[in-house]
């Protein structure tokens, strides 16, 4: 029985090794795999494989994401029915994603566009003074990524709201949940954070409506899927000044076509999905553990709901 | 009796504003003060005040400077012999503080600058992800600043060493002291931050020296003071590589010179002196108080040594 690994061809190495490294008895091929179908137990994915491949696999017993992230091998035709999918937890990748917030948080609260340009201009003129205790943030999504990045924001004196699908309660986080939660955390964001799964209640949920629901003069912070954007609203509400910047790590699709506006614009700033990013040893051993789980007919780790779509 | 103001133009207003909200008894006065110099019982005081004019006042029995940094007015002639000067310690001034500290950290542990150079070419690319259990800090100055950025550094997961005159012990921080001190945190500082206050002893701390102690490719932040940096020395470690980039919120002279190649260099993220601006309404009960104790002869709050600089 054999685990078959797929994704970037940069990374597969690294995966390799970081699994072999734990477990040195695991057989591992790569996708596209030409042997016997039968052979595969488990597949480690990442975007980029068809999730229809995975119907080839008559003994398959587990699915993993290679991310945080599910939508990719939640899409149609999604999963083989029964064949249990887990994401991954990893607290090197909240970290890093709580970096990716608060670097991008303070970027924004302590005018750093504004000092750039006036660098450029050399011009030293000090802007008035930003009050933490005022700049409301609002965090759409309180998974493991939501609530380290709320908790982290809270500790530094910020205020914190946030949303999630289902009733939450989190220490020092005005937690909200369902439509009248959605737009009561969006019109007090001064800085709206989303981290929110992709799914489709999620697709599109940044839209002109949401825009339009924040405070004038909002900061937008995507770090989830480029698709919780509304394609198109986007630029409307960053050109009449509701959205005075915005910082994209994720785009649809990416890469991030050549000709696209968002590269120039002034008001926007770019990651190339660099968030938060798998470190295969980090996380190899919850996957060896997952792998062992399934053979064993024991419950999974981090285990995906396809339904609910994460 | 009467205290006497100096600060920017366009501050005076809100200090009057903010002391005299908590003590509408208080007679305020703007520097320059035409009247009897007999009547001025305190001074409260930033840049541009000439320590000399301390002299006129006969009655003088409180000095205090409106921001963390009293080098300003230790400068010669120095305060008059015996009369007590204060400087402020306030929780906005330090979170402020940490606030720019964490900003700068993160933009350089997260490749910021080179993220920003991607978008400029329109380049969608992933970088090796950091490591920040990895990234070692180096904190100059551990007093209320120091400690704060530290703290919430290490609170980050990064290591974090410091480095102060006396001996001090931060929980979760690798504190040094003393030259020997000062070597082992700089021979380890992938990321450098200067809180240090100015004295004779620390001017120009931070010079070719130092800089050849830091790792290669090491990151400097500057939010002390300009005289911390020996002029000349930080380009040339710039042009070298052996610092890969600088964030200076203090230079010398301020305003930064027109012509000053620090405005342009790729490698330079500059702010106006803007990293922790006080809000006179946030540290006027502390400078009411000290007027309190000053009149009754009791010790006084954030008292400085004249003879330390700090």
């Amino acid at each position: 029985m054999a685990v078959l690994l797929s994704t970037k061809a940069a990374a597969i190495a690294e995966w390799e090794a970081a699994l072999s490294a734990l477990d040195p008895t695991l057989v591992l091929h790569r996708h596209p795999f030409a042997g016997d179908p039968a052979e595969i137990e488990a597949v480690v994915m990442w975007t980029g494989h068809d999730p229809a491949d995975l119907r080839r696999y008559p003994n398959l017993r587990l699915i993993v994401s290679m991310g945080a992230g599910v939508d990719h091998l939640l899409a149609p035709p999604g999963p083989p029915p029964g064949v249990p999918v887990a994401r991954l937890v990893d607290a090197r990748l909240t970290q890093a994603m709580s970096e990716w917030v608060l670097l991008n948080v303070l970027r924004f609260h302590r005018q750093d566009p504004d000092y750039r340009a006036q660098q450029a201009g050399r011009i030293w003129r000090e802007l008035p003074a930003p009050d933490t205790a005022r700049r409301r943030i609002g965090i759409l999504g309180l998974g493991a990524l939501g609530a380290d990045a709320a908790g982290k924001l809270a500790a530094l004196g910020f205020p914190v709201a946030g949303w999630s699908r289902r009733p939450k309660s989190l220490p020092g986080i005005a937690c909200h949940h369902g439509p009248d939660g959605f737009e009561a955390v969006l019109r007090q964001a001064d800085i709206l954070v989303c981290l929110l799964p992709l799914t489709p209640a999620t697709r599109g949920i940044l839209d002109a409506r949401a825009f339009a629901l924040l405070p004038r003069g909002a900061f937008l912070l995507n770090a989830a899927r480029g698709g919780h954007v509304a394609q198109g609203d986007l630029l409307p509400a960053l050109e009449s000044g509701q959205i005075a910047g915005a910082a994209l790590d994720v785009t649809e699709p990416e890469p991030l076509p050549p000709d696209s506006p968002l590269w120039t614009h002034p008001k926007v700033v770019l990651t190339p999905h660099a968030a938060s990013v798998t470190i295969p040893a980090s996380v190899a051993p919850q996957v060896i553990e997952n792998i062992r789980r399934a053979r064993a007919g024991e419950p999974i780790l981090n285990r995906v709901d396809p339904a609910a779509g994460y």
